[in-house]
C-alpha cells in the first residue's frame, strides 16, 4: 500500500475540514460571541496540519482498494478527530471524548448527544454542530470527489465505497458528473427546505440549522425540546416532509427530472419505503390515539413526524415518544432497523436490502413445491445475482451480530435491557435517540467514556456499511499479500451491494 | 391431495395418543387421586375418534409432500387439543383455551405455563404434562414412524420434515432403523438421568418427571420455584448436564457408540455448541459475582444451569435469573435465538444455521480483497450448497420477521417491550420463561386468550421450522396445482437446511 498516497488525500481532506470551518467562525463573529477564537485557532491548526500532509509526501497514480479503503475509514476519524477542536477549545465540550462523540455523531449524520443543555451553547458552536450534519450528509469524501481527480488520485472507489447503501444506480457516465449531480439535488433540496421553513416564520439561523439536521438526516436539535419546541403543525409537517424526501434514494430525483416518472413510480424500493411509512403511521396513530391523544389529527400529526424522524434515521422529536405504549415503541424500534433508502443520506440496514431479504423468504415458499425450479431474485426488472444476495444475507446477518453483541456489551453500563439495546440500534443506525434511557428527552452524557467510544464505534460501523472498518483492522489486512489489480474489482462490489 | 389418507393418518396419530395417555391413568389410579376419571374418558374419546377416522377412510399408496406436510401440521394441531382433554376434565386448566396452551407447551417442548401454582396439581395431571415433553421430544411423528409404514403409506418424508433442525446425517440406511437407533438413544439417556436423580434422593415420580422435561429440552416444572425446590448441587449439576447432552445431535451418539471419535470430536456444531456454553457460563459467571453473589462456586453453578436450560430451549431454572444484571439477561436473551444442535430436542435457530451463517460472514470479508474467488462454505469437509446457504439465510430472515412482528402484535397486550419480545424469543424458540413479566418467576397466565392462540402458534411455528406451517396455511398452497412427484424431493431439502 502506498502510505504516502493515503496521508496526502487526508491531508487534502483537513485542508477542506478548515475551510468548512470558516462559515461557523462567521457566524460567530456576525452573533459577536466568545467562540470565534476557538474557531480561529481550530481552523489554523487542521488546515496547517492538512497543508503539510498534503504536501510532505508523494504518491502514486491510482487509488488501490485497500488505499480507497484506508482513505475512507481515517478519513472519517480525522475529521471527526479534528471537528471536534472547536467544542473543546471554546469550552463548549470540555472532555475530548466527549467532543469526539459529538463530532462522529454529526458527521455520521447520527444526531446522538452528549449535551444535555444545549440552547446554552454559542451560535458559532451550534452551526458548526449541525453543519457536520450537512457536510456528512452526502458523504465527505462524496463532498471531495471534485477536489481529489484534480490531483490525478482517482477517487472513483472511494466515492463506491462512500455512497451510502447498496445500489445508487450510477446515473450519468461520469463519476464527478454523478457527485454533481448528487450534490445539485441535495442544494436544491436544502435550498427549498429552508426557505419553506422562513416561510413558517422561523429564524434564518433556527431554519438553516434545522435544514442541515434535515437533508442530513442528522438530527441535533437546537432547543432541548427538538423540534417539539416550535408549537406549528406547519413546521412540523415541513421537516416531516423533508426527512422523509431526504431518505428517497437521489437518483430517483434525476430521473424525475429527466422525465422517466415511470420508471420513479415502478421503483420497489421507494413503493416499499413509502408503504412502510403510511402503515406505521396508521398503526401508531390507531394506538397513541386510544391510549394518549384521543383527538385523530394530533395523533397522525405526531406518528408522522416521529415515523419519518426514525425511519430517516434523522431523530428529530416532536413529543417523547418514550412515554407511548410499548406496541408504538416496538414499531419505531422495528423502524430503527429498517432505515431508508440507499443512495439517500439515511442510515440503517436500507430498505433495499430488505426488499431482497423479503424475496428471498417468498422464493424459499415457492421452492417447498418447486424444488428444482430455478427462481431468480427480481429488483424490478433486472435480476439480482447470487452473490449479490449472499452478500445482502451477510450484511444482514453481521447487523444482527454487531447489535446483539453490542447490546451485550453496553448493557455493561448498567443500564436496561430496552435502553442497551436502544443504544445500540440508535447509533449503529445513526439514528440519535433511542427509548428508555437514551430516549428523546435523554442524552448519551451519562455513558462512561470506554462506552461514548464503542457507541462512536457503532456510528461509525454504522455509515461505513460495517465491512469497511473491520476489514481494515484485521491483522489479515495488513498482511504482506500487497493488492494485485483484482482488488480494485471488489470495490465495486461493496458499492452494490 | 389425498384427504383420506391424511384423515387416516391423523386417526392413527389420535389411536397412538389415547394409548400414551394410559401411564398417566395409572399413575392416578396408584396415587388414588381424582383425575383418574378425566384421564378415562379422554382416552376412551381420542381413542373412539381416532379409531372411527382412521378405519373410515381409503388411502391411495405412497404420502406426497402436501399431505406430509398436512399431517405434521394436522398432527401437532389436533394431537395438542385432544391432550388437553385430561386438564379440561380433571379441572385442573378450566378454559379449553388455556389447556390448548398447555398442550401445546407441551408436546413443543416449550414448557410455558398457564398454572400459577403448579403443586396443587393432581399427580396424573403433573405427569401427562411431562410426558408430553418426553413424547414430543423426539417428536410425536417421529415415535409413530415405525407405526405408519405398517400402514403401507411412507412415512419418510414426514420424519424427514419432522425431525427438528437441518441436517441429521442419515446415520443408517433405512428409515425405521434410524428412528430406531434415535429412539434407542433418547430411551438410554432417558434411564441414565432417571438412575442418576434417583440416586441423588429424589423421589421416582419427581425424577420421571424431571427427566422426560430435561431430554425432551421441555422445562415443565412440577414445583412453582422450578428446579430451584430442590437445594443440591448434585441434582442442578445432573439436570444441567442432561439438559446440554439433550441439545446435541443425537446421531453423534450413535457414531460414539461406533467408535468414530474423531468425527464427533470434530464436529464443528458440537464445538460451537459447548463453545457457546463455555463462553457464557464464565461471563454470567463474572458477572453475577461481581454484583449479586460474591462467592465463586455458586456463581459458576448458577450460571451454569441458566445457560444450559436456555441454550438447550428446556426453560427449568434454579434462581429468578430475571433479577441478575441486564449483561447477563442480554447473554441469555441471545442463547434463547441460538438454541441447540439440529438432530436434537431442542428448538431455536439450531447451532449449525448460525455456523453457516458465520461463514457466510466470513467468505464477504474474504471476497473484499479476492473478489472473483469462488470461497466455498463447508462443514466439515463437505461443501454446504448454494441452496442450503440460501435457505439458512432466508430461515434467519423470517425468523427474524416473525420475532419483531410478534413483539409488536404481543406488545399490545399492554406490557413493557422486554417482556413482549422475550414472551416471543421464548415461545418461538421453545424455551419457556423470558423476562419480565414472562420471567422464571412468572407465567403466562396473565396474557388474554387472543395473546395464548398467538403464542402457542409462535411455539408451533418455532418447532415445525417456520415454513411448513405457513405454506400449509398460504392460500397458494391449496389452488388446484396438485403437487407433481417433483414434490417429494423439495421434503429432503426441508430436512436438510
Amino acid at each position: 500500500m502506498s502510505y504516502g498516497t493515503v496521508i496526502r488525500v487526508l491531508g487534502n481532506l483537513l485542508t477542506v475540514e478548515a475551510g468548512l470551518m470558516i462559515p461557523s467562525l462567521l457566524v460567530s463573529l456576525y452573533y459577536n460571541q466568545d467562540d470565534s477564537t476557538a474557531f480561529f485557532i481550530s481552523i489554523l491548526i487542521t488546515g496547517i496540519i492538512g497543508f503539510i500532509m498534503s504536501k510532505s509526501f508523494n504518491y502514486k497514480n491510482g487509488i488501490k482498494a485497500k488505499e480507497g479503503l484506508a482513505i475512507v475509514v481515517f478519513g472519517w476519524i480525522l475529521i471527526s478527530f479534528f471537528g471536534s477542536l472547536p467544542f473543546v477549545f471554546s469550552g463548549s465540550i470540555p472532555s475530548w471524548i466527549d467532543a469526539f462523540f459529538e463530532t462522529v455523531s454529526g458527521f455520521t449524520t447520527t444526531g446522538a448527544t452528549i449535551v444535555d443543555n444545549v440552547e446554552v451553547l454559542p451560535k458559532g458552536i451550534l452551526f458548526w454542530r449541525s453543519f457536520t450534519h450537512w457536510v456528512g450528509g452526502m458523504g465527505i469524501l462524496v463532498f471531495t470527489i471534485a477536489i481529489i481527480p484534480t490531483l490525478g488520485v482517482g477517487g472513483f472507489q472511494i466515492f463506491k465505497v462512500e455512497s451510502p447503501g447498496p445500489a445508487p444506480d450510477r446515473i450519468v457516465p461520469k463519476v464527478r458528473d454523478t457527485a454533481k449531480v448528487l450534490y445539485i439535488t441535495y442544494v436544491i433540496i436544502t435550498i427549498t427546505e429552508l426557505i419553506l421553513l422562513l416561510f413558517g416564520g422561523m429564524s434564518l439561523f433556527d431554519s438553516a440549522l434545522h435544514t442541515f439536521g434535515t437533508v442530513g438526516t442528522g438530527g441535533f436539535g437546537i432547543k432541548n425540546a427538538s423540534i417539539g419546541a416550535y408549537d406549528s403543525t406547519y413546521i412540523h409537517l415541513i421537516i416531516g416532509i423533508f426527512m422523509i424526501l431526504s431518505g428517497v434514494n437521489f437518483s430517483l430525483y434525476y430521473f424525475l427530472y429527466k422525465g422517466k416518472w415511470r420508471e420513479v413510480a415502478r421503483n420497489g424500493e421507494l413503493r416499499l419505503y413509502l408503504g412502510i411509512i403510511i402503515v406505521s403511521v396508521v398503526l401508531i396513530a390507531l394506538n397513541i390515539n386510544k391510549t394518549i391523544y384521543h383527538n385523530w389529527g394530533f395523533s397522525l400529526r405526531d406518528s408522522f413526524f416521529q415515523v419519518g424522524s426514525i425511519i430517516t434515521t434523522t431523530g428529530y422529536s416532536t413529543v417523547d415518544f418514550d412515554k407511548w405504549p410499548t406496541f408504538s415503541k416496538a414499531i419505531l424500534f422495528l423502524l430503527m432497523f429498517i432505515g431508508s433508502s440507499a443512495g439517500s443520506t439515511a442510515g440503517g440496514i436500507k430498505v433495499i436490502r430488505i426488499l431482497v431479504l423479503l424475496k428471498l423468504v417468498k422464493r424459499e415458499f415457492a421452492k417447498i413445491f418447486h424444488p428444482r425450479a430455478m427462481i431468480p431474485i427480481k429488483i424490478g426488472d433486472k435480476i439480482v445475482p447470487n452473490e449479490t444476495v449472499a452478500g445482502i444475507s451477510s450484511f444482514f446477518a453481521l447487523y444482527m451480530i454487531i447489535f446483539i453483541l453490542g447490546t451485550i456489551v453496553i448493557s455493561l453500563e448498567g443500564i436496561d435491557f430496552e435502553s442497551s439495546a436502544s443504544a445500540v440500534a440508535a447509533t449503529l443506525g445513526n439514528i440519535g435517540p433511542g427509548l428508555g434511557f437514551v430516549g428523546p428527552s435523554k442524552t448519551y452524557s451519562q455513558f462512561s467514556y470506554p462506552g461514548k467510544l464503542l457507541l462512536s464505534l457503532f456510528m461509525l460501523l454504522g455509515r461505513l456499511e460495517l465491512f469497511t472498518i473491520i476489514v481494515l483492522f484485521s491483522p489479515n489486512t495488513w498482511r504482506k499479500e500487497m493488492l494485485s489489480n483484482k482488488g480494485r474489482f471488489k470495490l465495486r462490489k461493496l458499492w452494490r451491494r
